[in-house]
Parts: structure tokens; sequence; C-alpha cells
């Protein structure tokens, strides 16, 4: 690849002969190789992360589709102001940030004063019916994360994970996914937040209807798929990893509500060039490998697209959301930056490498 | 289980009540819910972790095992003193401490300023000719271990990881295992720091002949396995293990060698005692499953014991050693213990539940 300051083959290289067998830190490795091309150095560094939680709310529970009512969205936000949710605990034992943005909650949250308001609408409508957004709407959730990027990036921060909450999003997301993957509700569609075998089956319905209903859609930009199906913090989590990409951020996908984010922001930058492709896909990690079904096929999907090492760092039956896996991963990508810069060569450490590096001049 | 203070289904039930969908944190529930049954507290504490990296050589590598010539033992132990390595450089990025401990090294340590000078003998014996060690010696090894945990508990530490450092310590290792799990010497024997497959076939013979010329030993105790085919730092570790598990410290077991030290921990706890078992066993994390063969046979001999929960949390084809994936494991008990200590529940939250939780009055 041209273009690039450090390119995968230089950080190879300098991995190679750091002290240790070559090969011995695994996924480690491809992690630091990859956090020093981004950085456009041989001494990444990850310091300050933080995990964005966008929050919005889904027309489409009106059909019946969640575990939860749609009230929980707001009391979670609330949750997360008082810092007792899985992403506030998770994130301060992992030195992570957290930021919370109101995208498009359903509720008064006017009270709440570490959530940042930038409501685009109180809920999308119900998919089910009609298309859950305007274009213009579209456009103002990605620019809501957008701006989330831009604000970590200007206070230092070198990495942001995508987390959110809304009740009904995992349908959402099935949707798209359906879509982005030419994929069946069956594959798409699954428990979310706990749903039995009957709402299983009618949630499944609902999307196969929906979908069905823009057969079409294959054919369409993925901002008219957003646009259909989506829901309004998903179109913010695609903006915020548009614009953290174009700033040399790196990004962590979540679970299978953001990686589908996520491939919808792949699809919208191969709508705009291969450029813009392949700079996203340099930037993106995915934590890990969640429990829902049709996270595996979203990540599969992402995969598809070229640098794009889609594969999941942990894996530990995770189904939450709220970026509580992209907060944990972070700690993963702190000790591959920490090996790629910090680490002793053979020859700096005056340790014999059994002939099995090649040491330069 | 009679005689906690905390027993797993109080600490379930009080997981069951926090603001997540239930089972949704996964793993790191379990996690969690053992931290407290080992704690003897709803509201766990894992702030303070310490790797012990214990060093020694080996006698076996007289047959030429390995791919690293022996002194290598020696210099990375001056590597680990100037902070260069792959455990100095993962455990400072994830707030861990590290002390190394001299149990065994062939090599001239004195001016380590870091090292803590232990040395019960320079090197084990070669055990394809002789037994490794005389009794007097696994003894005062395991000894260096139960020293080292007991300096981490009265600092403070509440979590231990097991790491090593021996040029030769993979072939002790396969012997261990092969005797404890009763498996053959293709089953256990791997490719170490990578040998190639006229070094790998060598190896097996060796190893293979040595678990031969003691084949009664499977009668014998777990004592006189480790003399005959252990390693000091592997009786280190396995010393470690068991006398940690009394202080109530956790104990995060890394790769291949520091697995097959906590199962010769485990066997060396049977023979002493069921309750000796049980606490050891409780206090026992897995770090990471290792690219490593064997370790997957190991950690599976581990999980025969009652409450040993012997999944790995971490699969990221390390095989590294030096406690590099135990250091990597140390933020996730932080994370499951500050989900298990802080995080809200539904009545203190006010967030509906969904009918998913039984409300206590």
């Amino acid at each position: 690849m041209t273009g690039l300051r450090i390119d995968v083959e230089r950080a190879q290289q300098e991995m190679a002969v750091k002290t240790k067998p070559l090969g011995a830190l695994g996924r480690l490795e491809d992690v630091g190789v990859r956090l020093a091309v981004l950085q456009g150095t041989l001494s990444p560094v990850i310091d300050r992360a933080r995990v964005c939680v966008f929050g919005a709310d889904h027309g489409v529970t009106d059909e019946g589709v969640s575990a939860y009512p749609r009230a929980v969205t707001g009391e979670m936000m609330r949750n997360f102001d008082r810092g007792g949710a899985a992403i506030n605990v998770i994130a301060r034992a992992g030195n992570v940030e957290v930021e919370v943005i109101d995208v498009g909650v359903d509720a008064d949250l006017s009270s709440l004063a570490t959530v940042h308001s930038a409501r685009v609408r109180a809920g999308s409508r119900n998919f089910a019916r009609e298309p859950a957004m305007t274009p213009d709407e579209v456009r103002q959730a990605m620019e809501v994360g957008a701006s989330a990027a831009r604000r970590a990036h200007d206070s230092g921060v070198q990495v942001i994970g995508l987390g959110e909450m809304g009740i009904g999003n995992t349908t959402s997301a099935a949707a798209l996914l359906s879509v982005f993957a030419s994929a069946s509700a069956e594959q798409t569609v699954g428990r979310g937040t706990g749903i039995d075998d009957a709402v299983l089956e009618h949630k499944r319905r609902v999307v196969e209807q929906a979908v069905g209903r823009h057969t079409q859609l294959t054919s369409l930009s993925a901002v008219d798929a957003l646009r259909a199906l989506g829901g309004l913090e998903i179109a913010a989590m695609a903006g915020a990893a548009l614009e953290a990409s174009s700033l040399g951020l790196a990004v962590i996908a979540d679970g299978f509500i953001s990686t589908t984010a996520v491939l919808a922001a792949l699809h919208l930058a191969r709508d705009e060039s291969p450029a813009r492709v392949d700079r996203l896909s340099r930037a993106l990690f995915f934590a890990h490998r969640s429990a829902e079904r049709g996270h595996t096929l979203a990540m599969e999907a992402c995969g598809g697209f070229e640098n794009c090492d889609a594969r999941p760092l942990l894996d530990l039956g995770l189904r939450l959301g709220e970026g509580t896996g992209a907060a944990l991963a972070v700690s993963l990508l702190r000790a591959a930056a920490a090996v790629m810069r910090d680490m002793a060569t053979f020859t700096s450490a005056g340790v014999s490498d059994g002939g099995h590096t090649e040491h330069r001049a």
C-alpha cells in the first residue's frame, strides 16, 4: 500500500527482532503491527481510550419485538449518568473514558449532567410501517457521531469504542445486516436481551417483511438502507467510525449492533471511494464475538473488505452492548502498542536469538 | 459447599439483579461470582495484581531439545531486570506488578538489582539420565514459590499470575503432563520456542523414554513426579499456587508450563486433603489457551478437579510464557470484580426489569 509512513512489512520486521520467539505473542503481534501502521510510527501509543455510548429509541418496538419495555432506554441513560451501568464500572476498572450521547432517546433526560444532548428525533419511526428516518435525519445522526469522534480526537484520545443503548436495536441491526449481507432473517435475528421462542419467531417475521418490502434495497446506497431500516444510534456509530478513522484514531467495534454499524460505515465508505474504505478498514478492531446470533455473520461481512481484520479479540459470551466488550478490548490494544513500542530487541538486550531472526546491519 | 462466607448461589443471586439482561456479561459474570466466593464478599476487589516470574535452567537441554541455547535463560533474566521483555511492557501497560525470582538459573545474576535471588541449584539435572531434583530440592523450590506468594499477600496484592522463564521447560512440562494426564509424548510435546520437525521428533523420544523409565510414576506421589521430571521453576509455581490459595489470593495460570505446574499443585493438594483441593480449585483462573501443544490437555486435566473452572479467558495464540497471558487476563478479573461490586441493581437504579428477575422484598 502506498502512502503509509510505516508499511505493514516494516512494522513486521521490527516485531520480528523483539526478544521473543517469532510469532510467540500471536494476535497481539498483529494488533501491534496494525497500530504502528495506523499511527505511522514504530512507537504507537494507546494511552487514552474512550467508549462513546449512543442512545436512541426505535419505533419498531411498537411491534413487540423486545423483552424489555421501551422505557428502559431512558432509564438506562439515567443509570449511565449515575455511573451504575456495566459500561461505567468496566470502563472505570480498565481506565477507559465513557461519553454517553443522546442521539434519539424518547424520554426527558434534561436533568442528566453527564449525558451529551444531541437528539435528532425522539426515536426512529417504526420501520415495519414506514422508513425509520428521513435522509436528513440519517445525515444529522451521522454528524452526531462524527462530532463525538472529533471531541475524542481533540481531547487527545487515541482509540474510541462504539457502544449503544436502545431497546429494539437488535431488530434494526438484524434488518440492516440482512440487507448488507444478503442474509435471511433466520440468520440475522437473535434473542437480543432475552426474548422467548414465540417473540423470536415474531421478530423474524417483522424483519423479513420489512426487508422484503425493500428488496430493491440491495441495489440502493448504504445511506438509503440506513434510512429505511436503521436506528439513530446506528447511524451515529457509522458516522463516528468514518470520522474517527479520518482523524487517525483506532476504532473498536463492540457487539452485534456496533459491528453492524461498522459494516454500514464500510458500505458508506465504498459508496465514496476505495481510499475511504482502506482508511476505515485499517482503523478497525473487533472487540469480541458476541453470543447474539448474527454477530459472527456481521464480522465476516466486515472481513470481506480488504485490509479489514475482523477476527474478534475476545470470546466471552458477552451480549450486553453498551460498548462493554470494546472497553475490555482496550487493554489488549494497550498491551499490543506497548509490545511494538517498548520491547527490547535481541541486539539491544544482548539475548541470543538462536539464529531465528535476521539481524540487520 | 459449607464453610464459605458467600456461597455460589448467593453470589449468583446478586449478579442476577444487576442492570443487564440475565447472563448478558457471559464469562465475566462467572468470574465475578467466583471472586465473590473466593474473597467472601459481594464486593470483591482486584486492585493490585502481580505476576511472579520464576526462572530456572534445565539439565535436559543437554539432549538438544530446544530452539534456543541454554544461555538465553540468564540473558532473559537480564532483560527482565532492564524492563525490556514482553512481560515487563505488557504488565506496565496493564498496571500489573512483576517480581522476577531466580529459583535455579545457571548464570551469574548477582548484579541484577530487581531479581529476587533464591536459587536452589544452578539448573535441574538432566532427567533423561537421572532424577531432575532431590526430594529436598523439590521442597526448597516449592518454598521459594510459597514465599513469593506470601510477599505478594503481605504487600496487599489480591491476585498473582504464575510466569516462568527457562530454556528447556516445555520438555519438562510435557513429561510431567504425560504422567499426570496419562498421555503420550505425541499428545504433550510441542514446538516450544520453535523447534523444527526433526528436533520435535527427538524431543518426543526424550520425553517418551524418560516417562517410560518411570512408568511406576503414575502410582507415585505428585512430589515424586516433580522430583523425577520437574523443573525448579515448575516446583516453585506449584508451591506459589498452593500458598497463594491458602492465603485467599486468586491465582492465574498462564500457558503450558504454568498450567502444568498448577496441575502438579492440584495433585499435591489431592495427596494432602479434599479441603486443600477445594481451596486451590476455587482460587484458580486460566488466562488463555496457548498455541503450545499440550496446553489444552493440561487445562482439561485441571478441569477434572471439582470446582476448578479451567476454561481459558483469552485465546490469542500466545505461546511465550513469562506470565504474559496472565498479565493480560488481570484486566478481565478487575472488570469482573467491578461488575460484581459496583453495578447498580434494577431496584437501586429504577430500571424496569421486564419481569426477568425476581426482586426480593
